[in-house]
């Protein structure tokens, strides 16, 4: 027995040591894992927000927060029905006011009914309240022309993030060559890169096609299945449409070709349509993985297994903050999912009042409620406004020199490339910065305007980038774009 | 490039084949996870729910869920002040309304203006909104008689759960005999065991002494760790105090002694204190290891590494189903402490309600407020029934012949020593269950009556237990210990 308390003991007395848990001695996962979209970009926003509130003097009065979708931090107002409901189901005495419309007060008593104790304070069961698994179920089945969905097969979760994360860990198993890899977009949203980092998967990226406004090769699909066998085991690939930070919405073609792909090469398929409600491009439109895949019919229907993934965070509700969320799992083995389920049971139960949030979002006023006429103009009046940014950011970044935009088909991001000058990228290698890092802080420190750079969620070797959301006010976006705009000259200019 | 493609192809025209994600193929620690809280007993129990439903014949009216510390489940109110600020904060309109308190108002507006967005539905940074860590700081120094706490060591998280796994991911480095080694209290609450497993940390028993109130014996630690160093490298021990599922509530000088030994054996602390707020037995003390630390001065109080837990679940709110909790860290690496916040981002935020209600608890009506004199009687009313709960449950248990039960000293559980005949043992072997799950399957099938056995916490080898909670009112309670005594008496003579 190694007994080392007689040697501490005497370094006790002589007082200072090293801690027991350092850098060096930390989970090298952990380590491992970056994510951009919360990185060093955003701390510093946070200092200069910090020194702004302390009356330091800055070349701008605030810090626009363009790096996170987060519609209602940039001032989008909440959906009245929502909100209204969500408090009832807080406090329930509010039930007998008059100031509340009558189907506000059913869907509140309905699924308070459905909780533990009536209450949204009781845990619920780990895969999420039954009654709203159900609704969540009559919803897949509605955006999907009828195609049946079976509530057994949904799970609720904190935020779509949780259950991409819970799905991604039960595939990495395997050792050296035979450890699990799983295809990702590059450029991707790097909760995937960051997660695979933790889990100890191996990434194997595949590169969307910036010529063809992002859109997904399924050459490069085997370019990058085939590379990556050569080291480990490919056994899933993640699919984010529409695209995060890219914007595109992919044809039906694409799908179905991605899921003979899947299926022919043998790989568990993640699809994540989070923003399947924000689809702005004349000619677009969201096509469920999930209903690609039945009307593709044997052997594909009943034999691919999929995972697709949503969320309250993002289409017209914006609500981040509650991490609502569920994953529909689709030709899962049986005994698969149990552990799954077990998985999810140790952190007990997702967010109740993110529940709850969710069953409106599926199940939203029907045309015949007293609701219906004002949800539907605010949810309306936010689609609409989102499809004009998202039109603005792609046209005034195009008629700026050296930026060139695709269309921001869907989602809420453009992912602009942008032509940085020799010198400027020598400057960021000297400071230890990637190029467009280097862009990206001297932007902020400049304009105050915070974006992340693109080598945050990966691109093509020399390329530069940045994602901005189409989140502001639309006067203030434009505003943003000219003075991003015309930042980036003035930079070039210094650098030329 | 080791192609399949060809021999594939041939096999999907041929129907049928088999799964990518298998349970064999599956991530072998996800498998090995085990979580008894919400194990085979309580899907037993929902099934038992759902016939009862049905009509089905029952020799009960109802499935008694005592396995799980859910306190609005079983029926207890929310404290009318904490959804009266929630629904406020949900629902911004209301605060024009005038059936709200003024200091509910101010609290609410409070609240709001330390949001993105002056909204719920934006997100958070991701260690919490900064004034409520201000306000979680505040409330240990009151808690811990002035003891200094700095908000930038406060991190608001998804349930105590979930920052208890992110600190426990940190530690968990090395392989084969480096590999990190976790010392936990048996019995203990299994998402410790659970999360050791999927992490694939070394889980180090130390027993707590059942013929001494549950105590925490120093001596044992040492024998455990020793026993430890020989195939791992002990970096941590974790303390559930008050107990879960064991009530017992450390003394002072017990703590002291816990610490002195993490400091020698160098061994990063985590104290789960959920219960602080619920101590009923006289003489019994909660005291926070964070003020006890600080107390005993150098070398330890500047040096030994410590993470505390807290979550708006338990003590007399029992707001389960919000996810609120928070974790302090103290003299933990600076370096390690921004790899923490790094690997929370990947999550974006807790969610928001939940850190709202966390501000609420940690910050209560102060004596002055409108609110104050419900707020006292509601919270005074909750703790003294549990009390009352925790004593009568001790009580009924010790006059059972062949159930001893250990003073309920604290948090919500009463983990009771159950007799079984050798006979019933052995038919529970054939059955391939453990014996007190025998039991307690035959209990819930024969009376509806759902506890979770003691081989789901651990326990010493050839004693047998269950975990039952004080949360059913308290009449109710009363007939559910003595209908469990009574089947309890039968089955003994059955097996006799």
């Amino acid at each position: 027995m190694a007994s080392s308390t007689g040697d501490r003991s005497q370094a006790v007395r002589h007082g200072l040591r090293a801690k027991v848990l350092t850098l060096d001695g930390m989970n090298p996962r952990v380590r491992r894992v970056e994510y951009a979209v919360r990185g060093p970009i955003v701390q510093r926003a946070l200092e200069l927000e910090q020194e702004l509130r302390q009356g330091v003097k800055k070349p701008f009065t605030e810090v626009i927060r363009a790096n996170i979708g987060d519609a209602q931090a940039m001032g989008q107002r909440p959906i009245t029905f929502l909100r209204q409901v969500l408090a009832l189901c807080v406090n329930p005495d509010l039930l007998s006011s008059p100031n509340f419309p009558d189907d506000a007060k059913k869907r509140a008593e309905r699924i308070l009914q459905a909780c533990g104790g009536h209450s949204l304070g009781a845990y619920s069961v780990s895969s999420g309240i039954q009654l709203i698994r159900e609704d969540v179920a009559r919803y897949i089945e509605r955006r999907d022309g009828g195609i049946p969905a079976d509530p057994n097969n949904v799970f609720l979760s904190t935020g779509a993030s949780d259950a991409i994360v819970t799905v991604l860990k039960l595939l990495v198993a395997g050792e050296g060559h035979t450890r699990t890899g799983v295809l990702i977009p590059i450029p991707q949203y790097p909760l995937y890169s960051a997660t695979l980092a933790e889990l100890g998967a191996v990434q194997v990226d595949y590169y969307l096609d910036e010529e063809r406004a992002w859109a997904l090769d399924v050459a490069e699909l085997h370019r990058a299945l085939g590379q990556a066998r050569d080291h480990c085991r490919p056994r899933a690939l993640c699919v984010i449409n529409p695209g995060n930070p890219t914007g595109q919405v992919q044809t039906r073609e694409c799908i179905e070709a991605v899921i003979r792909f899947a299926f022919e090469e043998r790989l568990f398929l993640l699809a994540d349509e989070v923003y399947q409600d924000n689809v702005y491009a004349a000619g677009s439109q969201f096509h469920s993985f999930k209903k690609v895949l039945m009307e593709m019919g044997p052997p594909y229907a009943g034999q691919q297994e999929l995972a697709s993934f949503h969320s309250t965070s993002k289409g017209y509700m914006g609500e981040c903050g509650f991490r609502g969320g569920y994953v529909e799992v689709v030709n899962m083995d049986a005994a698969v999912q149990q552990q799954m389920l077990k998985l999810m049971s140790v952190r007990l139960c997702p967010p109740v009042p993110g529940q709850a949030l969710l069953d409106l979002v599926v199940s939203p006023p029907a045309p015949t409620d007293p609701s219906f006429a004002q949800f539907q103009a605010e949810k309306q009046a936010v689609l609409a406004e989102l499809a004009a940014k998202a039109k603005l950011t792609e046209q005034v970044f195009n008629e700026a020199p050296g930026i060139s935009c695709n269309p921001v088909q869907g989602a809420m991001y453009s992912f602009p490339r942008v032509q940085l000058p020799p010198r400027a990228v020598e400057r960021a290698q000297e400071l230890g910065l990637a190029p467009d890092m280097f862009f990206c802080l001297r932007l902020l420190e400049e304009t105050g305007i915070c974006v992340v750079p693109g080598s945050g969620f990966g691109q093509r070797e020399g390329t530069y980038h940045f994602r901005m959301t189409i989140l502001p006010p639309l006067e203030k976006l434009r505003l943003l774009l000219e003075k991003l705009s015309r930042f980036h000259a003035k930079f070039t200019l210094e650098y030329s």
